[in-house]
Parts: C-alpha cells; sequence; structure tokens
C-alpha cells in the first residue's frame, strides 16, 4: 500500500454493518490520496462487532475510533472512553447525540479531543460543518430541513405517481429506501432526533430529543397531493428550528410549500436544509440523506479533518491536463427558407458529423421556417463544424445558433 | 465592548468599500458572540483605503489580514507580504486567486500561515470550505456551478417576464444586480475565474484562468427562453469542471437544464453548485452570490476558522426558552354534509378563533361536500381549537384534517 515512508494513522472501527462496510472499502480506495494530502497512511487498526473483537483491543491500538454501531448503548460507553483515553471520535449516531449531545461534547472538551458527527444528520450533506464552521458566527433566524429520505421518497411518490400512502411505502420498503419496520421514520421521530442536533449548532442552546414536537406522514392521503397540486403547492416532511419571541421553537410536521421554496424541488430519498438569517440571506444544501457509500464518505470526511487540521490549501498532487473539446447535447436554432429538401440538407450535414437528431420542431413564418432541433450528445467540435457548414448554405436566413443542453436522464 | 478579559485579537482590513464596511459592521454586531465560542476579542485594527492608512502600519498592528480590495495589484504584493511577516490572510479576491493561486497557496505553505477564501467564490455559499475539507478525499468525477449572480438574474428575468437580453439587462442594472460595465460578468468571465478556483480544488491540479473555455449569455434570445419551456429546460449560464478521458474540462456556457436538475430551480442573484462522485451521488448548495452584507459574512466565517480550529463543539452560550406553539398558515381538509349554512358554521367558528380564511374551494360529493380551505398564519393552538370544535360539528362525515402551509410569501 505505500513504501513504509509515512507514519501510519490507526483507525478503530466500532461496527461493520452498512455504514462501517463501505467506510472500509471507501478508506482503502482513498487512502493513497489521503496520505498525499495529510501526510499520514490511514488504516483500519482493529474493528469490533458483536461477534468478534474486544473494544479495549480496538482503543488500545488506535489513533482515532469510528463509532458507526447506531443507538444508544454500548454505543455512549464506547464513545465516552474513547475520548477519556484521548482519542478523537466521529460518530453517525443521531439518536446518541439527540439523547446524549451535551455529556459527550463536554466530555470532549474535558479531555481535549474532536468529537465529529457530520453523518449524523443529512448523510454526506455538509450541514454540521457548515453550522459549525462557516457559520459559527451567523445570528440564525430559522432552519428549516428534510432530514428524512424515507419520508421524502413516499411523499415524492405519492405526488408523482398518485399512490397512496401505504402503497408508496410499499415501494419504498420494496427499494431499500424503507426498513421493514419504518415507524420511526414515518412518524417523524428520525427528523426530530435530527433536528434537536441542528437545533443546538444553529442555536446555541441544548436541545433534547424530547423537547422536538413531531407529527409525521402516516395520515397523508393522495387526495391533499391533488389539493397541493391545486394550489400550486408541494408536501414535505419538514424539520423546522427557529426563534419565536425571543425563545426556540423546534419540530417536525407535514407541510405544503409553495413552488419557489428551495426545498420544494427536493425529490425521492434526498436530504435537504435551509438556513435563513439576515446577514446571510439564506444558504441552502441537498444531497443524498442515506445510503452506506454516502455516510461513508461524511464520516470519512471528518476523520481526515481530525487526522490534520486543513489550515492551508495543500500543494496539488495531480497535474491533470486540461481538455478543451468534450461532449454536450445541443440544442439547435435555424432560419431556414420554407422549400423542399432543407431539412434533408441539414439532417445530412449533421450525420455526417456524427450528430443524431433527438427532435425537431418546425415552424413556419411566411417564405421561411424556424427550425429547432436537439441532438444528442456528441463531441463539440464536430458539432461547431457541421453548425459551420450549415451556416454557409444558401437557404439559411440568419447565422444558425447552438446552445448546449445539460441532462443525465436525456439520452 | 468586554471587560477586557480576553485578549484582543487585531484584524487589518484592506479596503474598505461595500463588502469592507459590511464585514466591518457585522463584527461589531458579532463581536461578544465571537468572543465567547473563540475567548477572543475581534477588532479592526488598522484600515488602509486608496486615500488613507499606510499598509505597513495596518500589517504591525494585526493578528490577520482581510483583503477586500479587489483586482491583482497590489492585493497581490499585499497578500504575499503580510504571509510573509506570518499573518493569516481572508480574501475575497477571484481575479487574484485566478490568476496567482498556487503562488499564493505555496507562499501560504511556506510561511505556515492560512490563507482563506471561501468569499471568493459563490458569496456565502460555503462550497470552499466543503470541497477543501467535508470532500477532501472524495473522487470527484463533475461540478457544475451557476457562479455569477447578474448572468442568473438576467436568464431568470427573460424566463419570468418574456423580455429581451437588454431589457432584462437594463432592469438587472436598475436593480444593482449588474454593474455600469456588466461585461466580465455576462461575456462568462467572472464565472470562469470562479470555476477556475473550484477545479482547482475539486481535482488537486493547477488551473489557470486562462485555461478555462467561457462563452457569455449575450446572443440569448427571447426565443430560445421560449423553446426552453416548450422543451421543459431551463436556460442558465452554467460552469463545468469535469474528468474527460483522463483530463480535465473547465469551461463556462450557456446551457439547457432539464426541470428535474438541482440547479434548474436556481433563479434570480443566487448562485448554487452541485458537486457528483460515485461515494457521495451528488450534493447540491445554493444561497446569495454577491453582496455586502453575505460576502462580509463568509469572510467572517474565514476569520473565525483562522482564530481558532474548530476541534470540538464548545459549551452552549445561550439557553433559550423551547417553544412549543407557533403560528402557521393552514390547509383545512373537511367532508360535511352538503346542506345550507355549513359553510356559515366552520366560517363562524374560525373566525372565533382568529383565523383568517384566504381561500375555499368546495365540491359536490353526492349529499356530501369536501371543502378545503387556507388559511393565514394563526397560532397553531387556537387552529386546533377550530379544528377540533368543528370536527363535533353533526354535518361533518369524517374528522377534519389540517395540514400547515410553509411560505414567506403567502401573506
Amino acid at each position: 500500500m505505500s513504501d513504509g515512508g509515512s507514519q501510519p494513522f490507526r483507525i478503530g472501527l466500532l461496527g461493520f454493518g452498512t455504514v462501517g462496510a463501505a467506510f472500509a472499502e471507501l478508506l482503502a480506495a482513498r487512502a493513497g490520496h489521503i496520505e498525499k494530502i495529510t501526510g499520514l497512511r490511514p488504516e483500519i487498526a482493529g474493528v469490533l462487532t458483536r461477534s468478534r473483537g474486544s473494544f479495549d483491543d480496538v482503543l488500545e491500538g488506535s489513533d482515532l475510533v469510528v463509532e458507526v454501531i447506531g443507538g444508544l448503548e454500548p454505543a455512549r460507553e464506547y464513545v465516552l472512553r474513547a475520548m477519556a483515553a484521548g482519542r478523537h471520535v466521529v460518530t453517525a449516531n443521531k439518536q446518541l447525540l439527540s439523547h446524549h449531545g451535551e455529556e459527550l461534547w463536554a466530555a470532549a472538551r474535558e479531555h481535549a479531543v474532536q468529537l465529529r458527527f457530520e453523518a449524523s444528520v443529512a448523510g454526506v450533506v455538509p450541514v454540521i460543518r457548515v453550522f459549525q464552521e462557516s457559520l459559527a458566527a451567523a445570528h440564525i433566524d430559522r432552519v428549516h430541513g428534510i432530514v428524512n429520505g424515507t419520508t421524502n421518497f413516499i411523499l415524492s411518490e405519492m405526488a408523482r405517481t398518485g399512490a397512496t400512502y401505504e402503497d408508496a411505502l410499499a415501494e419504498a420498503q420494496r427499494l431499500g429506501y424503507a426498513e421493514a419496520d419504518p415507524t420511526d421514520d414515518v412518524n417523524g421521530k428520525d427528523a426530530a432526533a435530527k433536528m434537536a442536533i441542528l437545533a443546538r449548532l444553529a442555536f446555541d442552546t441544548p436541545v433534547h430529543l424530547e423537547q422536538v414536537v413531531y407529527e409525521g406522514i402516516e395520515h397523508i392521503t393522495a387526495d391533499d397531493m391533488e389539493y397541493a397540486r391545486e394550489l400550486g403547492l408541494g408536501l414535505k416532511l419538514i424539520g423546522t428550528a427557529e426563534r419565536v419571541d425571543g425563545g426556540l421553537s423546534v419540530r417536525v410536521h407535514p407541510a405544503f410549500l409553495y413552488g419557489g421554496h428551495p426545498l420544494a424541488s427536493v425529490s425521492g430519498p434526498f436530504n435537504a436544509v435551509t438556513v435563513e438569517s439576515d446577514a446571510i440571506t439564506e444558504i441552502t444544501m441537498s444531497g443524498p440523506g442515506a445510503g452506506g457509500p454516502q455516510t461513508a464518505s461524511a464520516v470519512l470526511g471528518d476523520v481526515i479533518s481530525a487526522m490534520i487540521p486543513p489550515a492551508s490549501t495543500p500543494e496539488t498532487t495531480e497535474r491533470l491536463e486540461i481538455v478543451e473539446d468534450v461532449e454536450s447535447a445541443f440544442y439547435l436554432h435555424m432560419e431556414v427558407a420554407d422549400r423542399p429538401g432543407v431539412l434533408a440538407q441539414i439532417a445530412q450535414v449533421l450525420g455526417l458529423q456524427g450528430a443524431s437528431v433527438k427532435s425537431v420542431v418546425q415552424k413556419g413564418l411566411g417564405e421561411n421556417a424556424r427550425l429547432v432541433m436537439v441532438v444528442h450528445p456528441i463531441l463539440e467540435s464536430k458539432l461547431f463544424a457541421a453548425v459551420d457548414l450549415i451556416g454557409r448554405m444558401d437557404f439559411l436566413r440568419a447565422p444558425p445558433r447552438a446552445i448546449r443542453v445539460i441532462d443525465e436522464t436525456f439520452e
């Protein structure tokens, strides 16, 4: 893996379920790069699962402990013991932090170690870091979040297909977006735990899960979705933390959002958080809220931050060639004389350059016609060569125009 | 300002234009909070403008230098001299970094100081921090960004109103979203500088502004917008940095986005960046891309990070009361007997609780009717009391249902 020139950085891994296994895999894949940017060679030095390993051995052999067991105990005990032994800890455990956050953060301060927890809220969406660092001095007025992917998937399905709650839940279970027992997701409790953590960071005040009022989506009907569409609204499970009369309200409930709200377009299993403050107006962050590799990426970002504080921009280690000619789909706009054979000639030029036409709209304009085409992805130089040729044809009434189309699902 | 118990942290401010003045104001407003979380008392120790101050004096009296002069020289010289003198530097200067980034980052490493530049790209949207920290070890495939607020405003206006490019530009100038000479915004050069910085961080390879291919929006017509709408696409000025055949393509050009793309809903003067990678799928961050207070907030976030590395979660300094009853707008759904007086009775109960009805839709269903109302914001306890009363009325055919509506612009 390395020539042994770097010092190892030993990671003790507590838990080897979906996230733990994805973390080990991601770390192996990125170890070389991490060694280049940190000067330390990260390695999994020990693993504890229900059936193998001992906590004492893992702790003894590690510089940092990653906790992805979940639940309250023994996770709490392990995290406290690791910090007491001077180890940094990275955790993905929202239950633990929403119940015992103050105790754990106090222990981290007492033992002068880092307790990082990006993966505990909104998966790989970097909300924790942004609250703790970018917005450390901001006077935040309100946080709105879609922080449960299961319920957002179910509501998106209901909106998209007109399905009932029960059918959309079954579909979510089939696709792995909902567990066999989805209770804590659909009743709002999982989102409430995450909002407790976000509210604590955003408003600098202790917030326990039990102080969060929550309501789930079990009673939403297909009918509600239909009215939402009629009213131009989207329906989401929204977590809110906001200043109210000098106090703080933290709650989770289904809510309609008007179409222009930054959370209205967040669909499927994605999570998103919007932060509002006078000085910043509002910022929104969104991305996958769960998934093994995604959660593992958030854990790994925390591990690297704990390995070396990112004080300065490291020297580049890559020298990628800068490429100028790439593939794009294109929209073409041509004003042409309205006579036979024009479309055929244009199609022929495009075809010779390898451009494949996806759609054509032609509109008559007196003696002329306007031709709008969309072509499938093609190397830009080839498309521009075709456009150049088309532009010289005598039936052209104005220079042809080409604009790129970005669309992953387009082809 | 303080009882003098804390050490001062002296900030030298180079430039006192819109951003510099907003920074000084924001720092004054948040100094007490920053002192609580860092243990240091931040203060503006010196200011340099074209007409007052000397760089040597400002440097001598500061622990950290904020550069918001803009442009290449003398900004480059000042930043290099400040770092050589052992000062951390926070800058908002995209030109400087897209031209001289490698020289400046090397100087920061050489002198073991921090050079932070969150405000140089996408204003308060924390893209720089996320690339440098959260995604430090991610293998990024592609970055798409709307990184120029002027052009996004112009294109949004054209889409919204059908205006020509010229009229939308004039409107942007009237509202302060475009400068008197908008050349570098509308021709894509400003966005190109920002994409050079993002590409360098995302792909760990040196990228100079001159290597970025760019094209502006000056030739977009109202007609293009109309076709975009017909095709279900949005038109934006998009910066792209992506791996292509083992190399790197960095470019800026107008592009159509399909409706479901995370950047398609970013409108007005906002900026947004989407990062794609196998392990993370994709994350998107959006917010105001410019503005004095917004840019100053990004600068202040950097200053605080330089003051104290955020190793652990600080003890809370607030004890806000947790509030349980708040105001919301509501959607009410009632199945009622279709007979005279029903609507009047419901309206009376709502009115007695202080609920004001915004809209009503009634549909006949044989002998029954379905009544859907939206009510203006009201204290939740009052709305629920009204719903409880309505639920007991003999004309109700099913329990009434209430769902919150979130909408700033709703009232």
